[in-house]
């Protein structure tokens, strides 16, 4: 398929990509993250990787365990391993209590500090263990992935066993982040060798195309459970960088299923969100918007965060493999042309994570409690990877 | 005291004060917010006053309730009573749970939908209700309100009677806001008729002294429980806005009960939290600061809320009560212009709520989730009347 692209443009773009990720952001995690009396990463890190809050977050924790597991799996390099078992272990001792609800955050050695009323420390916590059994073939770890990945399926279907009341005056809604991290789960949990379950697979993909569906011009993130759309502001609320990486969870699903229509279908979901959430004025994905063009309620909404950009640069490398055509692909030199000028940080490694509407760095932390070791490094890997394909190397 | 600013420049403050409140705020809030059929307050009113969410955030029903009798019992005009009686009955109707928990949000008609697991709804909600008892005369509103009020106590006493988990790796720690916000109940009821509380007054002017005593150049929102500051992001989080508002209900409190030296405490609070938070470099108060000059982790830290600047504003006017120095009243005219230039919507009436760190309003809106009826008419009420007597009229 990709064939429009000069080699030269796609050897370029895996230059900078891979010099990005080995010289200035694994570089910068792997000397400054690890915590060697407790075990587990110090996720709160200033600009230089001074810890400015011991606190561990464990979303943050699970998905730098999965990330070093990954790397290790990719490339048997010992000091991934080393790293990830580091917070492998530290989880294993502390995240859970009984019933398998996970905390949202640890003091440094370990007591909890505090759980949300959410399902996603659980989440995170599967994908950790998952990949981390792969990475050490431990059947007991793996059984323990598939155990709290169950414990995750019964919380999603009754919100009171996370110790949310639902009122009845709630709106019954279909919320994106749900059949998103769990298509995402079942992906992680198959390449650790675990049967897929056909059942959730499929409620996963019906449910995002479900969103999709609700309106051509974008992807919503809150629909009716019937799919139709809803006046209320949960209900006109678009993330732009959080429908992008649907997208990609679903091309990235429907390349190993072989299923080219829904390849397609993630393909459309990363254009139209980034034609609707692109600040044509000054550049950058917004971070909310409001389908009516209402202002959105959540202050941060006309920031750039730096998760929404690695997202759409991992979608428009999926978009070009499935369509090969070059629009995708400057795309992709688009965001990835912003995310260099904007939030990447020579001087000390890793990227910025918030921008002002204008490209300003607000914030000077490389890792705060809900940024860690996580979607500038996946970003970065899988766009390598994507990027070799393409060259054939 | 105040004899060092002319009578003019009062009289021009007032003037612009006055037309303000009455010409542009209040008339946006009588006209569009009244819900004629369900009663209740459309309180997520867009930029024109157009309803863009018809659900109620009891905070702000309980706040308008509040602004309202507050108004009727000052003036006696009939059409404030009428406004505080639409929202005080759907507020007893449908606000509360047996046990005296308070929902933070209803839907338009009063069937719950979220609750929260802190004490501010139930706090409201016993603001409400005490000023409205003074407004009706009726004693058994009186009593509902003492009532609220005897639970709110309990509430702040063990966090588990609002649904909260104390885990053991909290941190053990004092929030500002907690005494900040009963000893203006305590006012409150005062003013209603109820007996002051003499062992509440004294915790909540202690625990305030105690955040100042901390460090002398700000006011620290979360303390030690003996006041020692903690090294956490949480320990080193400065709210200028927040201590500003603490600041003059102690002034407020001190002035009534004739304690001087109480009054210059609120004074120099309302100094140094200014000095702290103001940003020299685009004007304005910042939201959240960081003592040690650390990025807050809140994503607004930087931004210029509208409520901190209204509170500035009676801080001001009451340090000039206190002391009859030209430098607090220039300062009152400083944040009264930013407030004029950038907040003030002349065309629509009432004031924007968010501006970016520039100055650039961000959100249309007037009314939602966290503004209404309150801030804005409560600082330009006040201040009319401490100009008033500044006066001698």
């Amino acid at each position: 398929m990709s064939t429009a692209v000069s080699a030269e443009r796609l050897r370029q773009q895996l230059d900078r990509i891979s010099a990005e990720l080995h010289g200035s952001v694994l570089p910068f995690w792997l000397e400054h993250s690890p915590d060697r009396e407790f075990g587990g990463y110090f996720n709160n890190l200033d600009r230089d990787g001074k810890v400015w809050d011991t606190r561990k977050h464990v979303w943050l924790q699970a998905r730098q365990v999965w990330m070093m597991a990954a790397l290790y799996n990719a490339t048997k390099e010992e000091r991934y391993l080393e790293a990830a078992t580091g917070g492998a272990e530290f989880l294993r001792r502390h995240a859970l209590e009984p019933g398998n609800r996970a905390y949202f955050c640890l003091t440094r050695e370990g007591e909890p500090v505090s759980m949300q009323r959410k399902i996603f420390s659980e989440c995170f916590y599967v994908m950790a263990m998952a990949e981390y059994a792969r990475a050490t073939g431990s059947a007991e770890i793996r059984a323990e992935a598939r155990d709290v990945f169950g414990s995750v399926l019964r919380f999603k279907d009754d919100p009171s066993l996370v110790g949310r009341t639902v009122f009845e005056g709630a709106a019954k809604e279909s919320s994106l982040a749900v059949p998103m991290i769990l298509l995402n789960l079942v992906d992680v949990l198959h390449d650790s060798g675990e049967k897929t379950h056909a059942n959730v697979e499929r409620w996963c993909v019906e449910t995002i195309a479900m969103h999709a569906g609700a309106d051509p011009r974008f992807v919503l993130e809150h629909v009716a459970p019937n799919g139709s759309p809803m006046d209320t502001p949960e209900g006109r609320l678009v993330n732009p960088g959080h429908a992008i990486e649907a997208g990609w969870f679903l091309m990235d699903y429907a390349h190993r299923t072989g299923d080219a229509k829904l390849e397609r279908l993630g393909v459309d979901i990363v254009d139209r969100s980034f034609d609707f959430g692109w600040d044509e004025e000054f550049d950058g994905l917004f971070y909310f918007l409001d389908r009516e063009g209402y202002s959105p309620s959540q202050l941060e909404w006309n920031m750039k965060l730096w998760w929404p950009h690695c997202e759409a640069m991992i979608g428009f490398l999926m978009a070009y493999r499935a369509t090969g055509s070059e629009r995708h692909f400057d795309r992709f030199v688009q965001v990835a042309d912003y995310c260099f000028e904007n939030f990447a940080d020579p001087e000390h490694g890793e990227w910025f994570g918030y921008l002002d509407r204008y490209g300003t760095a607000t914030h000077r932390f490389k890792g705060g409690p809900y940024k860690g070791c996580f979607h500038v490094p996946r970003a970065l890997w899988r766009c390598e990877t994507l990027l070799r394909e393409a060259l054939g190397a």
